[in-house]
């Protein structure tokens, strides 16, 4: 493993050179993190449909359970069971416009993954960055478990574990745990551990800290320990049920599913689970015992699980549903976690927004009222009041105001405008709005996926290292 | 799979053009064989070790179920459930003897398939031909059902179920099923089937022929039919036993093998089956209640059933071995057929060669002394009589004799020197004789392989062709 070892200390100084001005130093975050003989156990696979037009190429790098669907280019990378996807890439002749510009999209948009070490971390696609169009990047970037690198040119970072950078350019920051940051343009930030930042540069700035004493229980990362806290038990406790979806060449669902809907063959679906129309259930999201409504969607690393959802509900990267009920059109964030109990359940009306990493982990029946806005930690209907805006009243704002541990300010409308706009996107992406001819999304175009595994050398110097794979149409 | 259509009927054109000469027409043999759809049930896969110089390209072409070792470029082809393997491809700086001459090897030596349909067919390689030491190729060629083209660069020509062209360079010809040609360099030859034809020119020639009458209850094939008889369906009937193989991503062997040994992941193995040091048991090989003694193996496509192999026995590809015991050092050739019954097993005595494409078959006891040579068929003690010589009889041998259906011209001693050689050979490269330092072969390089499965696309024009990979070091 010679050459791993090697590849290992060459990412991670050329991260510590680029964080050399924050005085931040990976190596004791990430050294021992994942012992080297697991990323040889694993193999990595990438699709092939006549949807997602073909170009791989991977060299010198590990990709140890990786996912890859669309365009992607991997070069000295290590990539523990990450999921990269890039099924939204812009093609050749699209056309993006931004701030008034129209700028025409001059080749097939890839991604491009340079001297990064991403574990566990999902980075999906769908870029904004009207720099680099055609140009998906992630160079010298370490990211740890479950982190979110989401529509974000990224360069010389750090995230720590349940960390998302989304819509965001991102040059020579660290990123902590928890973290959610949407703020355009960003560069030699130190971003604490449980800030949720969103701001639209002239339009608004949203911030939340999570007071970090209670944050911990959920997640913590201190140097030279794995990530602990309930968020990772969480995980770890469901893992075994994905060993038989991995072992298996080819699985046949274990529910009858909609021909307009899309059951990934690498989800685990437990009993009792109903999927409606229009639905995709990602590659790696976990389901039990739930009901899936009509263009619902549970994308990676979700996890649902003796809930309802009624429709037409964005169940973003890693967010977890556990004994809740919501209504239409509920968008739940990022890593979200969003748990009631048998004895007293969590309902959330239609239309509400729960924002990225929120937690809301009640004791108590909670109800949240249609059309609201939730952010932060809520563990009782005391911490709702604290954590939470009824729509109507935010779009009415246009100075700012500041409601517990959150600040906002500038224009409300715009920022509820800004969500909904997006959360129809996503909808639209996902093939929740399919009529049988058009708004054809993932839903519907990722039905038939031919999934090639890919492994590395399995021992010699190169133990642990993939060949230069190129696949072409 | 509009393009899968395309790519079949440009094969056959290209075939039946080559095969003009001879008014053979391939069209009625291979129409229909294998319904397209099976081209895009199963996956391909490639092997990665460190012992095997990495280079494959494959471009349009379907691949279904093939395997790949050594370095290989498929372009244009439909290979379904081929083996094509590649483990003894001769490397830059290699030198190659060949009558006096001394010819250094200038690059690695590939395999190149092109414009060629293979059927269940078995390539792996050990090339002879001194006239393209760097090029196995394999160009406008169609073959069929557990065909072996074996160490052999072979253009525009057909081969027959069962049918083996070994150590021969072949242009233009037509094998029929169950042949077996050994036989230097030969072009526009339309070879009758059950022909079984070894010569060395200006050494020795043997010949034989099946009466086709007798043969036909093991295999025949007719334009129009797929092929039929004893020995397809004893492969069917065993068909199931292989699909949890190819079903399970990772798999424990279910027998304990010494660390000198190698049973391939894509082998079945059924219960009270011993493996001795140094045995290889390759992928598609069946081992039932058999007792294999050191050094012996079992060859892809090889079922070896109720059966005891003293050692260092060669089970040749698709040689089959069901209630018998052989002694030490017995050969058993091609695609032979060797049943005794719970109550009349079959022996064979140590050092005999049993020839390639015998058909052994007994409804009573039968025993063959150590040191013979049998051929062709034989059902009976009388048939042996016709179909055997004492080894050492034939070393004298100088001018010729024959005996049943059998001729043989030329120099005895030869020929079985030549036997002896190609037997030590393969004992050899197989591992066989491993002293712990030298002599690793293929029981001991092969131990330890990344099996990486490749797919074509699921839907469209198209369906069933895989796309372009390359895989480099």
């Amino acid at each position: 493993m010679k050459s791993l070892k090697e590849l290992f200390d060459r990412i991670t100084q050329r991260v510590n050179i680029n964080l050399r001005e924050l005085k931040f130093d990976v190596n004791p975050f990430v050294k021992d993190l994942v012992p080297f003989h697991q990323l040889v156990k694993f193999y990595a696979f990438y699709g092939i449909t006549p949807h997602h037009p073909l170009d791989f190429q991977f060299r010198h790098s590990n990709l140890a359970g990786s996912y890859f669907l669309g365009k992607c280019c991997t070069t000295n990378s290590i990539l523990y069971k990450s999921d990269i996807r890039g099924d939204e890439l812009k093609k050749k002749g699209d056309t993006c416009e931004f701030q008034g510009f129209k700028i025409p999209v001059s080749r097939d948009e890839a991604i491009r993954i340079e001297d990064s070490f991403l574990i566990k971390t999902l980075v999906h696609n769908f870029s904004h960055d009207p720099e680099t169009l055609e140009n998906f990047f992630i160079r010298n970037t370490v990211s740890t478990h479950y982190a979110n690198i989401h529509g974000s040119p990224t360069d010389g970072s750090y995230l720590g574990p349940f960390a998302t950078v989304d819509l965001t350019t991102m040059n020579d920051c660290v990123i902590g745990a928890f973290s959610y940051v949407q703020a355009g343009e960003i560069s030699h930030l130190h971003i604490e551990p449980g800030t949720v930042w969103v701001r639209s540069p002239n339009n608004f700035n949203f911030l939340y800290r999570y007071p970090l004493n209670k944050l911990s229980h959920y997640i913590h990362f201190t140097a030279g320990a794995p990530p602990q806290g309930l968020l990772i038990d969480f995980v770890e406790d469901r893992k075994e049920a994905f060993q038989r979806v991995f072992e298996t060449m080819n699985i046949d669902p274990s529910v009858t599913i909609p021909n307009n809907a899309s059951l990934d063959r690498f989800a685990v679906i437990k009993p009792k689970t109903h999927i409606s129309d229009n639905v995709l259930v990602a590659q790696r999201a976990f389901l039990q015992n739930s009901w899936m409504g009509k263009g619902a969607n549970a994308q990676e690393n979700c996890y649902i699980i003796n809930s309802r959802l009624e429709g037409f509900n964005v169940t973003a990267h890693g967010a977890k549903i556990i004994e809740a009920d919501l209504g239409q059109n509920v968008f739940v964030g990022f890593n979200s976690f969003l748990r009631g109990r048998p004895d007293c359940r969590l309902s959330i009306g239609k239309e509400s927004i729960i924002m990225p990493h929120t937690i809301i982990d009640v004791k108590e029946p909670l109800s949240i009222p249609p059309g609201h806005l939730v952010w932060g930690l809520v563990t009782s209907p005391a911490d709702l009041e604290n954590n939470s805006i009824e729509l109507k009243e935010l779009t009415k704002i246009s100075e700012g105001f500041s409601r517990g541990n959150m600040f906002f300010e500038g224009n409300g409308s715009s920022f509820v405008t800004a969500f909904r706009d997006r959360i129809h996107h996503i909808l639209e992406a996902n093939g929740a709005l399919y009529d049988g001819v058009k708004n054809k999304g993932h839903a519907q175009k990722n039905q038939n996926i031919s999934f090639n595994t890919i492994q590395p050398y399995p021992e010699g110097d190169l133990k642990g290292l993939y060949p230069t794979i190129i696949i072409r149409p």
